[in-house]
């Protein structure tokens, strides 16, 4: 526990007697009024967050806890940011908000730094307001360019929540909505620890891999497929790094048969896997890439489509059939180009690479090499994932896919009370920080994970 | 030409020269950069905006323009309102981002103030980034609620930019984007001007447009219809105020057949129509609201769906299956919570409705009085819609359904070149200045379209 003195304010002002009664409140109206994203609604008591900084949030009795979620992976630079503060104050008071029709200085010049670090020649920008709009409309953009209907994604996926990009998603949540007529073709990804096609090694899972999916588009008729679309690291669906020459691979079939390739990094990109894209670890151009979260790392909803030379000119001179009203919004623009700015000056992408290399990554191999409920860890930058299983041996997860158990809520519990916020998902626990932080914190956060693991190895005992 | 001394400072303490530097410099990111909405890429010269202040913006020269289009019809309080600014300002300060799972106070007031003007029980709230998923969701609940697929909507409506959204919009841009298995049937609503049911009286297109769409029902079966969604009053196509008695009776048929009832005000709402919703004018309570635009006036992107008891109960003990990263983000919820009190107690929803009936509604038929381009003028509160004909006999309209034309073009540039930036659409022109407009700019405005109409007049003669 690590209970702040009652007497003491919290980081924004607030005592922790007047956060205590405001979360009071907050929590009694939230149960009577607030309907939430993913829930059973009568079933959950969400915790009340009333203050954040850095890599720490303060809950509603005024314990400050490690923030290694970064909420749902988005606060890459950290919470409160006193840059990212000021520039949607300055914003706020200068221009809120503009049409999308119209031009405004903000959206340009956050346009302007987006295009100078996507890879290749992505320089068009299309804003959205987050990660699932901007899969739509990918997926439109590439349906549009190729005048083909049929998109292929990947099993264990997370693409968004809207229509097209539930479907998309290769997961259970997309079970309820899945109507069978979103045009989705899904496949499997390399995953050597849950390997698909009886690899054993990286290399082999590649080619087993790339084998499966050519395969795949043969079977579906190339001539029927617009785009494929991989989170270039997949997120909440488990970090699965691809192994060295899968994307490339992936990149070589959408040429082969005029598939747009559609690069994901709503989740991985804008420094969360210790580069600027997930997909510059692997050298690979995607012909459009979604992004959202860490543009401004959700300081102000904010997301879009990076796009090609090409597929720009398919929409030179004819219409493309879609926008919304806050696209390219002053104050969320503003943001992201403070937070890109900030992000540069500071090397923030340079860190999370270090504490990923040099601290996170080691620290979580070594629990694993200890833990008996551990089954794998793998990841890159602050984008890291703990598989935990009932058995190492035959690998069964210590929660059924797609659902929790009573060990992996303990472990999710023992963090917390601990002062340490993970992101979890089935069986696993996602240590994601923010990009900041630093080696003490991952320390703690990685000691209290430590101990958390071990009453359910006792369990498995 | 209201060219703005420049020597002045704009609202924002721009100096004009400064301004138009920023604005050269933003146009030109724009076009490098900036993939625009709805629009073909190469062949659009943005207009650029670097200021506003109520009923005001300032474009890229330096000329003060009346904005009589609201940007898309979502400034409601105006542009740049201090307590709006101010609040935005606080919560930065304060907290910028939660996750959805989580609670938070700005969040939870939003809620309740929002619930505390919906009609009927609609108390529980879904929050959104926009009007677009907003009703996306809206379709998941019902689908789910009804365990039925096909949801019919109108012909000339619009709904919202991503895939299921565009193709329930009744609109042009929804064809390049149909694909035919969205599980969607239009059918025509109430339009008396352009009557389907060859109807001449009101009580006749009611009692006409509400038989069509019950033999629709009958037609496509009701066991399969899971929702029928209306704009309370379509905005974008064309504000055709409902007859009285026609949205009573769509309520009773979705009573009669167990359909649900969604009513889409996220441009008619939060004090457009001189009510706080649209369907207050109707006495009806839908099952489901969708909201977006005027619920903060656009100053940071809100959108979301209220929520009946009963389909709230759908989702007590099951999960809803749908969700996003900035549900209920604290910054837009803050936006909302500083807009609905000001407009409360600044009375802006009763300055909306005295300035629709006693002013702009009057000076807008005494236009149609004189001018031969103008077939019908209609609306409500601060949303009213000129049509424009080529010919008030045979109603032709001044531009193709769909599209523009010279005629239409030349309306609007003159309007602009005097100070006034209307909202237009085919052969339209919408007078949908913020809710807080005063009479005084309310005869600018028209005067300034009056001029403009003279020149299209004379283009028929």
């Amino acid at each position: 526990m690590t209970l702040t003195d009652d007497t003491a304010t919290l980081p924004n002002g607030l005592t922790v007697d007047a956060a205590r009664a405001e979360a009071a409140r907050a929590y009694e109206l939230d149960r009577t009024h607030v309907f939430h994203s993913w829930s059973a609604q009568a079933e959950i008591s969400p915790m009340t967050i009333t203050a954040s900084e850095g890599c720490y949030i303060w809950d509603g009795d005024g314990n400050r806890l490690l923030d290694f979620s970064s909420m749902l992976v988005n606060t890459n630079i950290g919470h409160q940011h006193p840059k990212v503060v000021a520039a949607i104050a300055d914003q706020a008071a200068k221009l809120c908000t503009v049409a999308p029709q119209h031009a405004n200085a903000a959206r340009s010049e956050a346009a302007r730094l987006i295009a100078e670090r996507t890879p290749g020649q992505l320089n068009k920008i299309f804003f959205t307001n987050g990660g699932a709009d901007a899969v739509e409309h990918a997926v439109r953009m590439a349906r549009l360019h190729t005048g083909r209907y049929k998109v292929l994604s990947r099993y264990r996926s997370y693409h968004g929540g809207t229509e097209t990009a539930i479907n998309l998603t290769g997961d259970p949540r997309r079970w309820p909505n899945d109507h069978g007529n979103a045009g989705i073709v899904h496949f499997f990804g390399p995953f050597l620890y849950r390997s698909q096609f009886h690899a054993t090694t990286e290399a082999e899972e590649t080619e087993r891999a790339l084998a499966h999916l050519h395969d795949l588009i043969r079977m579906e008729g190339p001539s029927t497929i617009a785009a494929i679309i991989l989170e270039s690291i997949p997120g909440t669906a488990g970090i699965m790094v691809p192994p060295p020459g899968y994307l490339a691979g992936v990149r070589a079939l959408c040429d082969e048969y005029g598939i747009v390739y559609i690069a994901d990094e709503v989740m991985a990109g804008f420094g969360r896997s210790g580069k600027w894209f997930a997909i510059d670890h692997f050298g690979v151009t995607p012909d459009l890439l979604t992004f959202a979260k860490g543009v401004n790392s959700g300081y102000v909803p904010l997301g879009g489509v990076a796009i090609s030379p090409q597929i720009y000119e398919t929409f030179a001179h004819r219409a493309y059939p879609g926008g919304l009203t806050y696209s390219g919004h002053p104050l969320a623009t503003a943001a992201a180009v403070a937070t890109i700015t900030a992000m540069a000056q500071e090397g923030i992408v340079e860190n999370a690479a270090r504490i990923g290399s040099e601290v996170l990554g080691p620290a979580l191999q070594e629990l694993a090499s200890r833990h008996r409920c551990v089954g794998e860890v793998r990841g890159t930058g602050v984008f890291w994932a703990v598989e935990l299983v009932a058995d190492q041996a035959t690998r069964e997860p210590l929660a059924p896919y797609g659902s929790s158990s009573a060990a992996m809520n303990s472990v999710i519990a023992d963090c917390k009370k601990a002062g340490m916020l993970p992101f979890a998902n089935y069986n696993r626990i996602h240590m994601v920080p923010p990009c900041i932080v630093t080696e003490e914190q991952v320390r703690e956060g990685v000691a209290i994970l430590d101990k958390a693991l071990e009453a359910a190895d006792a369990a498995l005992a």
